[in-house]
C-alpha cells in the first residue's frame, strides 16, 4: 500500500516509537505522577523527557508550560475556550480546520464575536487583512499554521509581530506543520501553540499537546486529579498539572519522546527536504495531467507537504475510492473536516482528492501515483462517476 | 517489584494488550473515520470492536452510546458539566475523588446547587440520606461505584432505582470496579457510566469512555474535526462522533479490546474471586499486625479490591517509602486525590498507605507484604519517622 494520508495522521511511524511503547507497557507501566513508588517515578520521567524534547523544538525555556492533552483538538478546545470571554472579539482566518471553527462556533453563542479573514483563492492570507479586521475589544488571533487542505503556508511569525504589536494573544494550530517547519516559540511570539503527537511529530494516536506561554492564566477544559495538591478543592495553579487532570497517556507520550527522538537525529530540515521533495515531484507530475486541477499556491516554498486536486468531471470521493481499490493508494478524499477552506477554494460542492507525504513516503510511489492518476484522468467521467456516491461525505 | 497500585493504574497487562496495539501501530495506523481508504476503514473497525465489547460487558444495548475519552476524570467533566445547568441542584457523597468534586467546585461556582451527603467512617452511604438531601431542584446523583481510598462498594443498584423513582439522572464513577464488579446499565439506572481504560479493563493509559443513555444529550466539552458532517457549522447530533472531537487514540484502544477480550475469555468472576481472595487474604493477615490499622468495611462483600491502612506512629507517606526502596513493594500513599474521603475517614492529616489488587498479583506477594508490614510496625516510631516527610502529600 502507498499511504498518502499522513496529514490524518503519520504512517508508518519509526519502529523506535512502538519499542518505546512496548519498553513502557512493560517495564514503566505505573501512573506518572500518581505514586512515589520507583516505577511511578520513572513513568514520571518519561513523562518528563518529552515535555524536555518539545521544549528543545519550539525553543520553550520552560518545559512545563507544555501540557499533554489527547489530540490537537483538545490544545485548540482548551487554548480557544480557555482564553476568550464573553465580549472577546477574536480573528480567524477562512482556511481553518473544525477544530478551530466549531469551538469558535460554540463560543459565538456566548457572546464572543468572530472575524473569519477571507483569505485567497489559493488559502493565502494578507497580514493587513488581518490587522484590518482588529476592533477595540480583539484579544486573540486564531489561525493555522498551514491549510490541512491545500498545505498553504500562512505567515505566522509576521501575525506573531503583529499581535505583540497590538497586544492579542496569539493562538496557533500546527497540526499540519510540527516536526517538519520550524516552529520557533518565542520568535514567531506564540502564546498558545497547539500540536498533534501522531502527525509530523511520529508519536502514536492518543497524543497531542498544548504550549501555554509564561503568565497566561487558561480557564481549565476538565478538572480532576492531578496528583499534587490534592487537598485543595479546585484545580492547582501550577503547571502542567492544572490542564492535565486524570491519567496521562503515558504509555503514547513515551512513543511519542521516541518520535520527537528521531527527528532530532534525523534532522528536520532533512524530513522537510524529503517531504518537500515529494511534493515538488507530484506538483510538476500533475501538470501534464488533463484535467487535473491542484489547489493552493504555485510556489513549492509556500506550502506544506499537501496537496488537494480535482479530476475534471469525476467526482472526488470516487477517484478516492478507485485510488485505494485499484491501486492501493491511501489518501483522503471529501471536506477534510475543513468546510470553510472549500467553501474559500470554491470546491465545498465538488469537494478534493488529497495526498499528504511522509518522510518515509518514496519519490516511486509518488511516480506511480501520478501514472494512477493519468490512467484514472483518461477515463471518461460517464464510465466513472456511480450514482448517488457517499464515499466522499466528509 | 510487587506492584500494589492497581488502582491508580493496573501493571502488567496481559501480553495481548501490547500484541494488539503492535499490529494496530505497524498494519492498522491509519485514522479512524476519517478517511475512506482500506486502512481508515480497519482502524475505524478496530474502534468499532471495543465499543461492541464494552457494551456487552455493560449489556448497553447500542454500542455507539459509549463515547471515548482520554481517561474517566475526561468523562466524568463530560457528564458532571455537559449535564448539569446553572440552578440544578446535585447530590454526592463524601467520598468522591477529585474527578468529581473538582468539577462540582467549578459548577457550583458557576449557580449549580452541590450536596455532599457524609458517609460512614467506613466510608459507606445510607440511601435514605441520599434521599433526604433532595431538593425540589435536584436533576442528578453523582457517586463513586467504589471508594478509590477504602475500596467501600456504594449501592449502586439500589440508589438507581431511587433515581429512576424520581427521575433523576444518575452519573456513576465505575474507576474502581469496571472489569471487576457487574456493571449491569440497565438493571442499575445508570444514565452516565465513566470508566477508565486503563484500570480494571486492562487497557493503556490513555484510553477511557463515557456511556451515555439514550435520548440523553449533553452539552460537549470539546468540538472539532469528527470526520462525518464536516460542513455543519456545529458538532453532529449524531454518536459516537458528537463527543468524539479529533484524532482517537486508536492504538490505545485496540490495546483495550484486547484487555476487554482477555476478562472475557478468563470471566469476571474469576478475576474477581482472585482479587477478592487476596484483599481478604491481606485483611486477614493485617489483623495480627499491632498498630495496623485498616480503614473501611469490616466485611469482604462490601469492598473492592482497595485498602487502605495506617500504621500507628507512622508517618504514612515514610511507611510507603520504605515498601518501596526496601521490600520492593509498590502503593500509594498519600490523600489518593480525594480529600473528601480522607476527611470522612478522619485521615486528612495523617494520610494513609494503599493496597490495590490485580489479577496479577499472587498469594505469595501478599504474605510478603504481611511479613514487611510486620516488620515496619516493630520498629519504634522515633527510628522511623523524618522531619519534614514531603514523601506523602496527594
Amino acid at each position: 500500500m502507498i499511504y498518502f494520508d499522513s496529514a490524518a495522521t503519520s504512517w508508518p511511524k519509526p519502529p523506535q516509537v512502538w519499542q518505546a511503547m512496548e519498553h513502557c507497557i512493560k517495564f514503566v507501566g505505573a501512573n506518572p505522577g500518581r505514586s512515589g513508588h520507583q516505577m511511578a517515578v520513572k513513568a514520571g520521567r518519561l513523562v518528563d523527557e518529552a515535555r524536555e524534547l518539545l521544549s528543545l523544538l519550539f525553543n520553550i525555556a520552560n518545559p512545563d508550560r507544555i501540557v499533554f492533552t489527547l489530540n490537537a483538538t483538545e490544545s485548540l478546545n482548551l487554548a480557544i475556550k480557555g482564553l476568550l470571554k464573553p465580549g472577546d472579539h477574536v480573528v480567524t482566518s477562512s482556511m481553518e480546520h473544525n477544530s478551530v471553527t466549531r469551538p469558535l462556533h460554540v463560543l459565538q453563542g456566548k457572546g464572543v464575536d468572530v472575524s473569519k479573514v477571507a483569505c485567497s483563492g489559493d488559502g493565502g492570507i494578507k497580514v493587513a487583512d488581518i490587522e484590518n479586521a482588529f476592533k477595540p475589544n480583539t484579544a486573540a488571533i486564531v489561525i493555522t499554521h498551514a491549510s490541512n487542505v491545500t498545505g498553504t503556508l500562512m505567515p505566522v511569525a509576521e501575525i506573531g509581530r503583529l499581535a505583540k504589536r497590538k497586544k492579542l494573544k496569539f493562538i496557533v494550530d500546527a497540526a499540519q506543520t510540527v516536526g517538519v517547519f520550524n516552529i520557533d516559540v518565542p520568535f514567531m511570539n506564540i502564546d498558545l501553540l497547539a500540536f498533534p503527537g501522531h502527525k509530523g511529530l511520529f508519536g502514536p494516536t492518543g497524543t497531542g499537546g498544548l504550549y501555554i506561554s509564561e503568565g497566561l492564566e487558561l480557564t481549565t477544559l476538565k478538572e480532576g486529579g492531578t496528583g499534587s495538591m490534592s487537598h485543595i478543592p479546585g484545580q492547582p495553579d501550577v503547571l502542567p498539572e492544572r490542564y492535565e487532570s486524570g491519567t496521562l497517556n503515558s504509555v503514547g507520550i513515551s512513543g511519542l519522546a521516541a518520535g520527537l527522538k528521531f527527528i532530532r537525529d534525523e534532522g528536520s530540515e532533512k524530513i522537510r527536504q524529503h517531504e518537500m521533495g515529494l511534493t515538488g515531484r507530484f506538483l510538476k507530475g500533475a501538470e501534464k495531467i488533463k484535467g487535473l486541477k491542484v489547489y493552493g499556491p504555485a510556489e513549492l516554498y509556500e506550502r506544506a507537504p499537501v496537496v488537494s486536486f480535482s479530476l475534471e468531471g469525476k467526482n472526488s470521493g470516487q477517484v478516492g475510492t478507485v485510488l485505494d481499490q485499484q491501486y492501493n493508494i491511501a489518501c483522503r478524499a471529501g471536506l477534510h473536516c475543513a468546510p470553510d477552506a472549500h467553501r474559500t477554494l470554491g470546491t465545498f460542492e465538488k469537494k478534493l482528492v488529497r495526498f499528504s507525504f511522509s518522510y518515509f513516503n518514496k519519490e516511486e510511489e509518488v511516480d506511480f501515483a501520478i501514472r494512477s492518476l493519468a490512467e484514472i484522468a483518461a477515463i471518461p467521467p460517464e464510465k466513472f462517476n456511480k450514482k448517488d456516491d457517499k464515499s466522499c461525505g466528509c
